[in-house]
């Protein structure tokens, strides 16, 4: 029963998850925006099989999010670069990487990051692109956006008369 | 080869993922902050057989993203309402949804996000906890932060000399 491929739903997070929902491939990206590039580089960190490692990466190219760039010709060698479609998942590796530091860090977060603009420890912080003001997550309201083709992927809030009633 | 948890891993990221890694469970969470709190409304909206929606919402009470909360006693009913921890996945929800949006939704986001304190739809626009200004990727230089156990984590940047050379 379980689907195979999330590629024909009309969700995003569901072709966000078509590329990265598998927990090796979030953690090539997550090397890949460290600025590792080598394959052997990428088995040393993350201790899997190269078979394996080889197969992500090969998705991780079919989707666009690498990319092979030759770095030798005898025998033919390769770095994989992070595309700008690869580059931009950095806002799902930092938002998995700031919950994990919230929820699972006891001894505090393993990795910060420096803003080098302010040169700051600095999180990040979700604002609103209208207002600029920070957003919590009781004040967003999802609605149907102008690709939707299931009306019923915003499902009615419980709060919300599904139907009217008659007055 | 495949690791069956990422329990030990000390990395944010990974105990993310430890929790998420999985496709059914994020849309699960996604439906979740939808409101979705019914067993059969989760299945109706994913299509997945019962006993794998069983193992997955077992899986997120299990992490204490979800609460089963009683709505019935004779037979006993549950709802499965997120916990502060379930729900502060929203970020993460809401970056794959903007990264999906971005590259993976030709005919435009199927679904977008009114900010009730504005009334605007709006985007989530990551800034900087530090200097307030937007974020972009390259200004964000990682470093170990207290909770580092593996001074490896962090790779020495590539522009960087890995050992100063002797002059």
């Amino acid at each position: 029963m379980q689907r195979t491929s999330f590629r024909d739903v009309n969700c995003s997070i569901a072709q966000c998850l078509e590329v990265i929902g598998d927990w090796w491939t979030m953690l090539i990206v997550r090397d890949a925006l460290f600025g590792v590039s080598r394959f052997d580089d990428f088995q040393a960190r993350l201790g899997i099989s190269r078979s394996v490692l080889n197969q992500r990466l090969n998705h991780l190219v079919r989707h666009g999010v690498l990319e092979r760039v030759p770095y030798q010709e005898h025998p033919p060698r390769y770095d994989y670069r992070l595309t700008p479609k690869g580059r931009d998942l950095w806002t799902v590796a930092t938002a998995m990487r700031q919950w994990g530091d919230r929820w699972a860090a006891p001894a505090g977060p393993p990795v910060e990051t420096v803003h080098r603009t302010c040169g700051h420890r600095a999180e990040i912080v979700p604002t609103c692109s209208a207002c600029g003001e920070p957003v919590a997550p009781q004040d967003l309201e999802p609605v149907l956006g102008p690709g939707a083709t299931d009306p019923d992927l915003v499902p009615p809030r419980r709060a919300d008369p599904v139907e009217a009633p008659e007055t």
